[in-house]
């Protein structure tokens, strides 16, 4: 059995990971950390628990914490993993972090990253990003032998899947990409805020960091990677009364090709992803397609008229932007299955 | 494998039963039959089932409907299962039914259930009446034994367990229960209607039926028979502004008893149901801890002040009040064990 | 012109008077105080009100503060006003307080009122208490001799209202009354809650505060008061997914009363109570109806099988329940007419 | 006083005109007509205007439909309008048509628009078409000598206003516009729907129409004309599960211009637009901050490091996309002044 630990375990990140390890046939469970509900069963916590899963949150300080551990997930802050990733690789774990601590392969782009959300630029672990990956199976190659993963943001997930068989096929504009991403209220996490707090939110929706959303640089990392050329994206984040779901809107300006020959190039592209659903625009398609689940449905469509590639993306915020996508890594760094314990249908209505 | 049949596959209940089909370890789908969807995938009608359920709806006259299979779940409005369940077992099948038509012990109390949905009170299959059981494993034994079961009401699911304990152990007045009831709107099916059209229904909540509702035919009749007493309640169905979820109210008059004693009432009650949960008034409850899940919440607390039994019944009207259920049931008709491709936690949030 | 302040202007139930102060044509706002928000536009906190309310927020200590106005709102915690309103009524104000500090006609009162959420027992002004009326007018003659009213809790408006002609008539057992009550989010206030943050409570709902809640003596005075007679009631606080709105369903044991000859009752008691419309159960009423006014929607029934009176009461929690209420004893207290800014059809849908 | 007959009563477009009607001080209501909720109260229809208008909605055949009004709404599906606006313009009333018949310019542009809609492309009174105008009085000038305003569709209008300042400065390419919709479910109106079925769209979202909108062509139409230009778009339809409210973004390549540069273009250009708000990127904006109102919201930024324009435009469909700006269009046609019974702030939360 795969020993995980779970640090940041009381928030959305912490028990989407959870839920996921206790239904998984080759894992379990051997510690809860986190830093407000020390002490508490994680029942306590989340109800919905009672009986899966009672053990005890314990503090970063607990001695349970020290012990070594097949795999640790870091739920946590921006600039948790980095201190402390080292001493769990030395311990002999996997290291799956959240955060965007591992998301960066050069101290430069971090620090790019770093500035968008007004932290210390200069990487505490400079030594581990050569030894991590972009955490996205379908454009990375992740195996055994990889021992620390930096997991994607849940924005940059929905359109660098949307975008990447384009990218990849040179069909459009590096330079003509413009995302248009709307998100449920789940991507802020777990703490109350005015702008999420019920009669704020219900039958509300805007538009916020109009100045600059931190996922850009991950999404224009990955899509120059692919397309060995520079990609600049316009990017506008919004928020809806959804809980879970992302959908991005992602337009670019094409070659001249027509639709059927672009959903071609996406199937081609996704043979083997088996979390990718590609559908032409004739078919409907909607967040609810996908809540709850793993799987990132993506729309391809062309306006002829205009010359332009439009890709509606779907995906659940929390899973194959979060923990889904998380436990996904956990199994290639296994050399499991990369579907075990996901690869189910979602509930409906 | 337990091959099974599912008739109104593009219902609620249709497509719940799939689900948890899908996820049952011997169990598989042989046939989906519905009115209305035939000659589409249902993975097209349901397009979260992708790659899961591409199964061809039929018709009810398509030959593939009349071949024998273990089990058949009449996800069906009142009336349909009356008049095809005897061939059904004829071929050797176990029948699960979701309507009224075999909820009841005697054509009389049939009849009183007729009236208040204005159908013909005159059961079709009277001489069936006596091999069916309700469906609610809590109160009745099911055992491999049974060949076809009664599948309760939603709302009757979360009064009777809200209330059997007390009447069981004789605490309560049968003539002062109250059952004050909330539900989402996915208990009305999946049909569109004014009433529950988005924007007559996000931000609104009342009361219907208030001339009677079908459901009480059925409690009255549990309870009775648990209490060995006639039992008469009055009973308000609401529907409130979520999907999934039943929260029921439930008041009646003690003899004096304390808080402490009748949770232990309860406690001992289903010391072997492994689908209720009981909490005292302390421990905060939700619907949000049983959402997606066959699990029934009690919060037993008594206002001692007013010597008033106070009950709060969560359950999701779709799993413990309907496919949920009617899983539990199949499991037991078949001697496997009652939780399988049930006893899992859901997800938050 | 009358001149208003209003403290707590930051809140829900300070925008709310002065979205109805803007539409008074006899009245304007003299001055907008809160601690929080201080020293910001009343626009910058509430953007909807640009163009219309762009005066600065002020401490409590600005010297405006301590201007003489007409009228002074108290929107504020339980303790402010008592501590105050003597001054201002000094000034020649009138005070409307939100608070429980003036709804009760005895410091014993008060002082089971204030047990109950964990305040000093010792009211700090008793001398007003003998000069202040429980603000609502459909119980007690507000006119222009009176100087200060304790504006009622908002799930006590829903249950007063719904219960007082029966009591009023002696037709119900003072001792039999359960008020089942569901209200919306907004009546817990701005400041954001976890219980409150959206994922946690859209498609969710749950009772709370079961060992009791302090409107429940508000109730009870009022009505022990109409009836002569001391009166008890159960009482269930619930909250669901909806903004505006309390929809309480009240139960009581009747004498013997056909639902037409309680019609009746109702109808003759409200005669002239403008904001109270009166239904039959056969007329379909929600909380859609009086979503945003200041009406209390009524749907007077009998369950004559059990011989039990059931009322379902609709309001706006925070119009007739909070705001509008309080416009409503304004008005009354200068000796308008009580529908000014108050008398308008809501919006649909 | 002017009154007014409304064709449609029964849908959102009717009753928002009502309530329009109702708070007018210069207006009243001739005649309410309506195919399906005829001989029916339109209180009884829409319960909240119980006491505000019990006026009986009468059918087209009835002669109180053929009494002469002032000024005749036709809230009524495409087609209606253009076979009885001769008739009501012969008996001396104005006319304001909220559906595609009185949008457009030529009978070309109309048969385009038909095309999208899957009607018969040859207009039936093309001799109204000269006398018709675009109803937006923000681009064109609506005085008492108009009789005919073809009312525009609700994603045009936030389309169109937040393009028509750089449109008009022409400093954007009309090629690379581009606009990303997002609407409330009142926009696809009244009618039940299984998209709109509550348990499908709560917790959803998702893009529609992608083969083409009809609201392009009137885009199209006006920001040609505004900019001496053929102006093509790339638009796509999405729906959230919010009630009210269209957010548009919008987005366009500059020639260079900077974020101060245009904001004072649109300040500009909106100088004497009463209706429209314009902020930067820096101030908060959202959807509840028009809800219920006749506003739009223009949020207006440049992504300097794309050369590109992003606007966000927000406003109420059923109000400014809608019986709001059908009421503007009607007091400018009598000469009042365009705010009556529009200038107010809305309710929040």
């Amino acid at each position: 059995m795969i020993k995980a630990k779970v640090v940041g375990a009381g928030g959305y990140g912490g028990v989407g990971i959870t839920e996921l390890l206790l239904k998984h046939p080759e894992a379990e469970i051997g510690c809860l950390v986190s830093l407000s509900d020390t002490g508490r069963k994680m029942s306590d916590v989340f109800p919905h628990l009672r009986g899966f899963c009672d053990d005890v949150i314990v503090s970063p300080d607990d001695p349970k914490n020290a012990e070594p551990y097949d795999v640790v997930f870091f739920s946590t802050p921006d600039g948790v993993g980095m201190q402390t990733a080292a001493d769990e690789l030395a311990r002999g774990a996997k290291v799956i972090d959240y955060s965007g601590d591992f998301r960066f392969g050069s101290t430069e782009r971090y620090a790019e990253y770093a500035n968008f959300i007004g932290r210390d630029p200069v990487h505490k672990a400079p030594a581990l990003l050569s030894e991590t990956v972009y955490g996205l199976a379908e454009l990375h190659d992740i195996t055994e032998t990889q021992n620390i993963v930096g997991n994607p943001g849940c924005f940059a997930v929905s359109c660098i899947l949307g975008l990447a068989p384009a990218v990849a096929a040179g069909i459009i504009d590096p330079k003509s990409i413009i995302a248009d991403c709307k998100t449920g209220v789940s991507g802020a996490g777990k703490k109350p805020n005015a702008a999420f707090h019920y009669p704020n939110r219900y039958d509300n929706m805007n538009a916020y960091k109009l100045a600059g959303h931190q996922h850009v640089v991950e999404i224009e990392q990955e899509l120059g990677l692919l397309g060995n050329d520079d990609v600049q994206i316009t990017f506008t984040a919004q928020v809806v009364p959804v809980c879970r779901g992302i959908m991005s809107c992602l337009y670019a300006t094409l070659d001249g090709q027509k639709a059927d020959e672009v959903v071609e190039i996406y199937r081609e592209f996704n043979r083997n992803n088996k979390f990718v659903r590609i559908q032409d625009a004739k078919t409907p398609a909607s967040i609810a397609d996908i809540r709850g689940t793993n799987y990132c449905s993506l729309t391809v469509d062309v306006d002829e008229r205009n010359n332009r590639l439009r890709i509606i993306s779907h995906i659940d915020n929390l899973m194959k932007g979060q923990a889904g996508n998380a436990m996904q890594n956990m199994n290639l760094m296994f050399g499991l299955d990369s579907g075990i314990s996901l690869a189910t249908a979602g509930q409906y209505p």
